[in-house]
């Protein structure tokens, strides 16, 4: 099943629309590149909408907040709620600052998010910054481990059920769910956390996943969280002497490049709760 | 004649002013310092004009639209103008939205723009929308085909008369023209397509040789053409097992760094027409 | 004593705050994970105040300024300032343009400052332009050499005394001065100048370097410079037969990511005067 999420964007090629960070923006759209589907980046307000048009699915990103760019967040994503296009948002930084939690807060009420992807930190700013989360979850620990995992996994199920999206939170354990199912997955290395831009990267992948199986969107950005995990893990059985961050960057990439089904469905290490 | 066109960029060192889009901004400097120019960026209105009024040449690309840099792209391009610098205009996305579209007729209408570089679907809306290309050219093809050459030639030659400059249209067979004369190169492969910003890169080492060369800017233009798809040819040689786009990307511009006239000479693969 | 500025960065994780150019931007990212540091980018006005107060250090970059994020390096050095953190600026084409030379006078006006590090034209535009080296420095050549070594020791001294900064000055020799002592530094390789932004990167990391070493901020300044050009040395000894600019760029940042204490101890090529 995942072998066919990924096959799905190698055939469909799915046009992803990301307003992003200009941090990171590269090595998204070559990730995005990398895994079959194909990037265009625009934020000018005046510019997004018909670019949203001509895609299938759009990313955002608070990572570089501007006034601006905010704007071109709230019109893409009403442009792409109306044509049905799946929505994602990478809440970069939420917690950090008033602007990017208030903005995450602001885009999860206005717009028909089909996925919200961030580390446990951000998604639990998103989660209590809504109020849904009151109670039970107030306790959910800042990483989530195997010792906690039963809590975190209840958590991320509640929250996805509150934001009516799929909630994906990544770290050393990662937990994607629709409100209903969680998967669990432990793909990955931790020296993809000396990598700039990981998650966003993940999240470009991410959307064109969604965006090319809308029949199946859980198991779509499962999916993308394995074929990351697995590229990093691939990618660190590579290393070659001498070589730090910036070559495993590349040869993360390298690895989705080359991802088959076959490969993924071998690899995924997930189990479903 | 290509090998004095690369030689010239090396010798010259010549320091171009870029206003360009934030994806591939930092691949376009690293092309543009590897075939042996310098590259220096600016974008803010209150700035363009004295860093274009230091440098030799200006690289125009609406990769990623901003109302500042639109007006900054103005502003420079008409300085660059007053000083007979040659101007490059990359319409990225030029029929995808009306700003783009807009942005780039309207660069073409106020500047004296000495090259525009696009793919096929970028320079047709150009040419339909200046309306210089009515009759003859309605029927050119989306992408340039051993089958369709006689005619792509044709529309890029009476684009290049109307538009009075330089027409370089890349993809599968590149064509680079000022009305003419059209360079039919062969060069290149299908894979330079998975690295974002490939046509970027091209616009700017471009500038740089039209910059470097300005008593033969078509033969400039086209050396700038044969000496990426042939870099793109010596990096996909040099690829190993288990490499994707991302190291594809690192080899290209390697292997323009180590790109040599007499190695462009022997590798240019191009008629004249 | 470099040995243990080194390992200060690798056990703080200093997070710090980057308002620098979206040329370089993704490298100085990479770079700053690869030293041991944390980076995290922010320009907007209303942003940077939040960022820089959960950051230890703030690194200021005007490669590409735009009049937004020059409001934002004002507040963020403000903020910065009344935190006790301590602030690098890079003036990144400081006599190219009027913006730029006047940007980074009204930050060294505004602003309690660490650390100014820049190439010799862009020190000597600040010294000039603040007045403070009047008389004798007015020689000073456009470049470091062992020539005009005593004049560019006594230059970079008397700057920093009247700048009340510390002063790096990087080139082909590197000085670095709190006024009163002055590190001469002859790591690196001509090839460094191959590739855009290794004075960003330096910045970046020198950021890290001094906000771990509050004690030695001289030192750690000093330290930060033989890590780049010790980084560019072990990084051209990797190099493979036919690699170029863009694998030079990735082998130093995968060279600091690498680097020990005892690396540094060992290859550092300096002497103080």
């Amino acid at each position: 099943m995942l072998k066919e999420c990924l096959e799905n964007v190698r055939n469909m090629v799915p046009l992803v629309h990301n307003i992003t960070n200009y941090v990171t923006v590269n090595d998204v759209a070559n990730v995005l590149l990398a895994c079959g589907g194909s990037p265009i980046m625009s934020d000018e307000p005046e510019d997004v909408e018909d670019i949203t048009s001509v895609c299938g699915g759009l990313n955002i990103n608070i990572g570089t907040l501007h006034k601006s760019s905010i704007e071109g967040m709230f019109r893409a994503g009403r442009k792409a709620g109306q044509l049905g296009h799946p929505i994602l948002l990478d809440p970069v930084g939420a917690g950090a600052s008033a602007l990017r939690t208030d903005t995450a807060l602001e885009l999860m009420e206005a717009l028909d998010l089909s996925v919200i992807r961030g580390n446990i930190s951000e998604i639990k700013t998103l989660a209590f910054g809504t109020g849904t989360t009151k109670g039970v979850d107030a306790d959910v620990a800042d990483a989530v481990t195997e010792d906690n995992l039963d809590e975190a996994v209840a958590f991320v199920k509640k929250f996805a059920k509150d934001a009516r999206a799929i909630i994906a939170v990544t770290g050393a354990i990662d937990l994607v769910s629709d409100g209903d199912t969680c998967y669990v997955i432990r793909n990955g290395r931790p020296e993809m956390g000396k990598i700039t831009g990981t998650g966003c990267q993940l999240s470009g992948m991410m959307a064109a996943y969604v965006t090319a199986n809308p029949e199946r969107k859980l198991e779509a950005a499962a999916a993308a969280v394995c074929v990351m995990g697995l590229a990093g893990e691939i990618a660190w059985e590579r290393m070659q002497d001498g070589e730090g961050n910036a070559s495993y960057r590349n040869r993360i990439i390298d690895a989705i490049f080359n991802m088959t089904g076959e490969m993924l469905e071998k690899g995924a290490d997930y189990e479903i709760r």
